[in-house]
């Protein structure tokens, strides 16, 4: 992980601004002889396109991938990957006052200390839109996983917005692709429509918790101390913008459990190969993965840009209030859902292959 | 980060088993002519060490680091600094019942399934004296910040343990070191003392909540979208034994906020710089300082080891009944405290270091 | 240096092949607020661009970069700089021999064994356009060391072609850009010219020596052990397209000569700085830069797609003979030379960045 | 590679000064169950040992290494390796002059130029007897080699020392371990003897060229760009101390052949499998092992510390003129032998590694 650039053995670096010509990612380590194409990371990118419904930015971006490198009659070559995505939508207007003050809870500020200016044109590199490039390189990840290991799937849903959480027990996960809150809860769905919508006219924004769920991931991946799985995880949530939390399994609530409650038991299964009877350590013990369910949790922060005025600063150093105007998420965590899934099939991918370079792949034997 | 090193140009990598001759810590890239002296990290190791209280192991070790290099004269040269600590109390025991069998909720099982073999002395690698190498290589990092950054301190303190949380109102820094809770908030530590004897003595753990808070940090460290403070602190953070959750800032609880609540306004102070308001962002935005207060949380769960026993199965694939005994802590939580600050310590004079590569740490003006 | 990365702070990743729809290069961890533009970078790549000459590929391309993202208002913002140069030339053509049958001494062998399979239109990532993302590359580098270090400057030039070499008391640095060779000899520009020629037409080809030289440098750039300046240099250049060699001031002559004349000896300077009477080290000593100019030389082997016919094998496992058509450089080396010198201001700026990070830049006083 | 650590997946970072307590290293991601004991290193050890005849140094050290960590009945457990060699001769003297002046040719001065402050003791983290700790990780590299690759095999040797090179013709690997010189030629150890004993009687010192070679070295290892197999070996060997140019194959001696010369024909071999006939490329294609003799060779510069007089200067800026007393090697190029073999060692296993992370290390089908 530096700058801008994720991953060990998969790396994916990420460039552009909302506002430039383009953005897109260059992703190195993939292995070769997967069958990638631009239609197939056009659908992840189509989830997590702004524009679909009013819960989202209104801007019309097509978010067209296109892969200008790393394959060969449709099969990843074993060399970089470009994906790029240019932008189409780059509204011609005055950006005089978000040019001049800086909005609070944004990064404009922290840019203009660090670096002395910065692209105020639509939050530059701070843009929501970065991730688009991710969802494009989780794309690649997918493809090589499903070649690599069959029956993993990764699923990511919302479990709170505000101060709405989903009922556990009406969890139903074909409900998610349903709704505009990938809420996995038909009732919650029709809630939190009411409750953003009402949030929105009132030109507010609210937080969200997002959950992803990796099953078939082998027992083994990740190493012990600082290339944990969870390590890799939890930085790769925490890096998606507005995250300001990260929870594996039970989470926070770790800090509420006995160790009597918290022992996810074994027994031997049908099948001769342990058999967990629950998953409070979220499908990772000692950093490695258990071959249960990886469940992982990330609550994103509301959107800084409201139409609320809010006391800030400007560059001149003088006091004002600010209005953001413009076509802004009222959730900016509804569009983080695809965004989770794809920080998450990066990092199994990583750990896969660092997993195979290390150990050969080759499990302990129990029984 | 990598298998057993984290860090960019400040990179410390961990080394050695519970029960092996020693362990220790790897420390590349400190700053050059800073004053160090094995006192000064010994200070640090006395503050985790076993066996200080009742609700921390009884394993009795002086925990007394050498310092092997990167030193001439007292100060630093800008070469590798090897930090180690002998293990003296390794007890001779039986390991039979652990060596054939998996805690439940520990890394026994996912040691052997992805390296075929494990080392179960005291837990081996996975032991909680791992964060001892750590401790000792945050005192260097200490030491070095203190250096460049005369101002900066760093607290950590617990504020849960089980369902007991600290309230904010009674809030007293100085009571930090005057219980063995590090709790700042004396009424607490009375309560959280009986709650842990009864926990004890029913053979059962608890896990916790440690806050680490850094003040004086300078504006503008970080970088935006990989190479965040907060990734970092976050990866940091999680790579800790049992660590199961971080929050930045309000964490979790973002996702409750409006954004008219979370926008943390800004205005002028009295020295003509920004002064914001309120701190819910945890001192960062976009990945970057912002000068303000740097708080961080982690949950840790309960200890693994307990005398109740536990369903679980052995090596051979047998179907067994587990209880640990042994010189366990009740509640890991507690000696994570100056693990924390160590963690916070290293990832700050990272990003100082990070810094100051590519900008020269000269800061954009406002006003 | 990870696959297609190198550079620890300014880090450089090129993507791309031959014919695919275009190439460039990722460059992470520019200072901000250095003036770039396309017109800066394009003045390189003219340097580099194939049918300039008879004695380089006649293939047309403009080689024209567009800079996609990290800018702002003719500055760099401290983001990745996206460098992308379309291939615009891609000749149809029918690749049947070369996609069947592997040309000796080149990369297709073992792309097959390693990959599975290759991109085998125009040598695909092996080929030697790879080197015009390094050269663009270089022309950032090239701007952040001007406005960081005004004196700096570095220039590369051939010092041998074949069995000719320069003869150093001719050496005329005026010359370099006056002759296709880049020589500093008009001489043996001439002279190189007919050999060259009569090599081209008996359809062979030929290796180069280039040699870069930076002076300007400050003292105290690098590290000791593996982190040295020409550690990171021999990297830098072994990773062109078909070098063999890399040598450091005398190189591979240092192992004739005799301590008594190895030691640069100092006194003194006129500036009360120290004054190396000769330069054996190449300007490094220990892994760190003593102030002195740093030279670099490489060897290039010869262009492995000749007229000739040699003896090969097939895809298919049948013997073969093979004659590559098409439109090859006879002397690969001609190139390389721009190609060297971008390597070069790559790694000398990394290592500025580096050194700033670990020792703020401070240098140790002498006198 | 950073300041004191290389690899990818197999990562040695060295510690540790010539008069410190100790030095060593740290070895991390070594793949688990390979059988390794300190005997097995401490051969290797032995052969690079100082004092062992009158061309090494005469300072007397066991460089008896301990195992730290890592281990566990005597298999390693993918956890670090903690590599200990206790410093046990440190003569007690005074070191005044060295400590004031800068012995010309030598790292004090840029030491001091970059750090403000050196170790002086015995050239502290720039002595040669780091490379010791190189050693001791090869060993461990070697262990996993033989695991992994049974027939892999790794010569190093001395083809050059100053004037004097070997008759290739003459050439005998069983002379190797039977002469001071690790020289494949009975005749010219003898002259060399003679030739180095003058040398050395005359107070100089002299440069050295070391080749090493490793067969059975599987096809497909490296990556094309800059993760090549040659890029890693020459910064490996480019980082050993007093190296100034490294070479691959033909080496600088490519720039002479012409492409009919260079091309290392194939056929099919008995074996069905490619077949060169010849090995100009050194056993490197594009960055990518071959599967034919992997052929590196390294010139090492002679010793500074000598015993006649050269110009320099002082900390004070006074110019001085310094004979260097003390147990200094005429020929520390001889001692490099067994030290370019550990790096050989380490790279190939990390490429191994690397490449079975990737590709799974599948080999793409030729017929």
């Amino acid at each position: 992980m530096s700058l801008n650039t994720f991953g060990h053995l998969f790396r994916v670096t990420t460039w552009g601004e909302s506002h430039g010509p383009a953005l897109g990612a260059t992703v190195d380590g993939c292995p070769p002889g997967v069958a990638v194409d631009e239609a197939m990371l056009q659908h992840w990118l189509d989830q997590r396109k702004p524009g679909q419904n009013k819960y989202t930015t209104q801007r019309q971006e097509p978010d067209r991938v296109r892969i200008l490198s790393g394959l060969f009659e449709g099969r990843t070559t074993g060399t970089p990957i470009q994906l790029m995505i240019e932008n189409t939508d780059q509204r011609s207007k005055d950006y005089g006052e978000i040019a001049q003050a800086f909005r609070p809870g944004h990064a404009d500020i922290t840019y203009h200390q660090k670096y002395g200016l910065r692209d105020y044109r639509g939050g530059g590199r701070s843009s929501a839109r970065e991730t688009a490039a991710r969802v494009a390189a989780g794309g690649v990840a997918r493809a090589a996983l499903a070649a690599l290991v069959p029956g993993l799937s990764i699923t990511g849903y919302m479990v709170q917005i505000g101060p709405h959480r989903i009922d556990r027990a009406r969890f139903d996960a074909t409900q998610i692709p349903l709704n505009p809150f990938w809420v996995p809860d038909a009732q919650a769905a029709t809630e939190w429509a009411d409750y953003l919508d009402g949030l929105r006219k009132s030109g507010n924004s609210v937080g969200a918790v997002i959950e992803v769920v990796a099953s078939g991931v082998p027992a083994g991946l990740g190493a012990p101390v600082y290339g944990k799985l969870d390590t890799d995880l939890a930085a790769a949530m925490m890096s998606i913008n507005a995250v300001k939390g990260v929870e594996i399994g039970d989470g926070m609530a770790a800090a509420m459990l006995t160790g009597v409650d918290n022992a996810d038991e074994i027994r031997i299964g049908n099948d001769g190969q342990p058999l967990f009877l629950s998953n409070h350590a979220g499908g990772i013990l000692g950093g490695i993965s258990t071959g249960q369910e990886i469940v992982v949790r990330f609550a994103v922060k509301p959107t800084s840009s409201i139409l609320t005025p809010r006391r800030t600063i400007t560059v001149a150093g003088a006091e004002t209030d600010l209005i953001t105007k413009g076509r802004h998420d009222p959730c900016v965590g509804i569009r983080a859902v695809p965004v989770g899934e794809a920080m998450m099939a990066c990092v199994l991918l990583d750990h896969l292959l660092l997993d195979r370079g290390q150990t050969g792949g080759i499990r302990g034997q129990i029984g």
